[in-house]
């Protein structure tokens, strides 16, 4: 009762920021990895959103000023890449625009969690990673990192990066977001709990990049409110995962299927099936 | 009735290019934005052409001489990208192989803008935009590259851009092609109007890529009636668009059978659905 | 009658193969092309493995001791891309772990040929194309690049490959697989022949290049007899597109239906459809 009491609540505030994205269609620039581009370029398409996957540097002068907020996503970086990240985001962040970081993979290497250090340094408004990601980048420092090597799933339950998220947040300034089961989103004092979607969206690839996507969307029509409009955003895409999964026989039709689902929610869907809690 | 008469005299031509498209598979080098890869490929192999994502500039002097067509989009340019795409240009041109220029997003830049009119210089058999950037590409032009600055989406309608698309077409000696809710093709002189497709389709990303694709098959086809080619290509892909979408609950859905209706076309789904009438 | 004992002694390795991926979950680098990066990453995913399409030169060192195999597909291959790919490789072959070469579209560039002949020297533990690009491939010789430049598709069937497939295993070491009609498979002596698959997957961009990837997964847990893996990882991408077929309208439902396929294949499935026989 005091968890239905507490979603609905939530549920209003879920269906206005929803609602507002399509309204207003932000501009969402993209710089984001080449196996997601597809995906999150249609997962914006189906929020109302508008997609820009602009990512060259000597774009950004002319382009990033015109933004309503920005994805960064270092899940195919190359050296070639981390001045336009970098370039943008300091644009951004000095134009009071807000931006997400996406830490994917960023304990496949040294270069990776560096490179990832170096964009925390250029305030993220919200970074969101998954458990694992999430734990490692709390856990180095400027000066350290050795890491433990790994792929791109995680080996961590979300709840177990409670303490790394709000740790991260405390130090970054960011709003951290913790991708799993359950997903987590912290200012580093709240504790928020959304427990919607499904395990099958993990055997989707891109699906981790285009929720950072959507963050971006919500963020971009809340900026007052950064932590309650990533809620939001990751109560909608589970939400329209859970719609999905109720139609689809594997990852492909899920895919689809979440992808229709994001683009056909109404109030009622909404409302019937936000579940968050506080955590803490 | 003038509308219907108008209709099943383009009929028989749509029909007669899809037709030798399936039958010729010409060869179709892309070279395409990283968002749209995938989907234009598919959308080509669909359609029955044979598509090659090659773009590497080493690669060009070898491989270029072998196609029957280039389709040239510089969605996510790079400076490291543009000579590719200009030595593809040149060489399709000065072998008197058909090209499509997409300047995709062409206003998101001074550098992009530059280097859509540079790419203009190159003689493309057709350019194929949206509203907003055929006006823009128009009304630029060598010396001048202030523009108003924008993300992908047009925010202009087709029918606006009339003008502006008979202009470009005078200035430039290409077919411009004009996407939107009337797709709108000119060779500076004539104004055609291709009314099939839905609204739906702006909702899928890369579908404007996959067409410009398209177009470059047709061509491949009919290198004497660069027009006709084009509006062709229009008109089948919006028709599988509209049956497509009878099958769809939203952008995803739409995608799918949008490919899978254009693999499988036949004379009386084209004849009973083309649309196309003289505007001017 | 011979065939379907001989069949019936291949399913239960078929199947003990999908069941041990889908157990381990192999770490599974991918340094593949554009196009097909996502749906690589989705077969990997929806086969139980799991993808890491990490790509950077600057990243190997730190990342690829820590996999299980590597996927080396060049099918946009640039320059820049080379140095990663053969560092990867180099030291996957180090490490004693199994890597997949696909030489996509070899025969497009002298470029693109000479590239990927210094690859076949790096010790692929398969080299996996089309007929086309396996008789390329197997009649070009270090200091001989000069080529019938094609496009992706092949315009050889499998079955025409044979003999260069068998020289190029001698040559190379490498077991040899040729995607077709029927896929060959071959360590230079026996030749084994998976009549799995529907022709309808040749309509589909980077299902060769998945397949590619899938191979990989199925190297990563059965080392020591990569043939068997090969020829396993064939059948069990074939069984999934006639399962996704039966269910499809077009080549865009039949990729979505033949990753729902991969992922719900049960043994009934597998014993009842591998179709399997040895051709030499």
């Amino acid at each position: 009762m005091e968890s239905k009491s507490e979603s609905s609540e939530w549920g209003s505030g879920v269906w206005a920021h929803l609602t507002t994205v399509r309204q207003r269609s932000p501009l969402v620039q993209c710089i984001t990895n080449f196996v997601s581009m597809d995906l999150v370029a249609n997962t914006l398409l189906s929020a109302g959103a508008s997609p820009a996957m602009v990512h060259s540097v000597v774009e950004i002068p002319d382009f990033t000023p015109h933004i309503h907020a920005l994805c960064v996503n270092v899940g195919t970086l190359t050296p070639d890449w981390l001045p336009s990240m970098k370039s943008a985001a300091e644009l951004a962040s000095k134009l009071g625009k807000p931006w997400v970081l996406d830490p994917a993979a960023v304990s496949c290497s040294g270069f990776r969690l560096k490179s990832c250090l170096e964009l925390v340094e250029l305030k993220p408004t919200v970074i969101k990673g998954n458990g694992s990601e999430i734990i490692a980048l709390s856990s180095a420092s400027p000066g350290q990192t050795r890491v433990q090597y790994m792929g791109a799933d995680s080996s961590h339950e979300s709840t177990d990066a409670i303490e790394a998220a709000k740790s991260l947040a405390f130090s970054s300034g960011a709003i951290v977001a913790v991708s799993g089961a359950v997903d987590i989103v912290t200012d580093g004092k709240r504790v928020i709990g959304v427990h919607n979607g499904t395990k099958m969206m993990q055997k989707i690839t891109a699906t981790g990049c285009s929720l950072a996507g959507l963050i971006a969307a919500f963020l971009a029509v809340d900026q007052l409110q950064p932590l309650e409009a990533t809620v939001s955003a990751m109560s909608v895409f589970g939400i329209a995962g859970e719609l999905g999964e109720a139609m689809s026989k594997g990852p492909a039709s899920l895919r689809m299927h979440l992808i229709d689902s994001l683009y056909g929610l109404d109030e009622t869907m909404v409302l019937s099936r936000v579940n968050i809690t506080r955590l803490g």
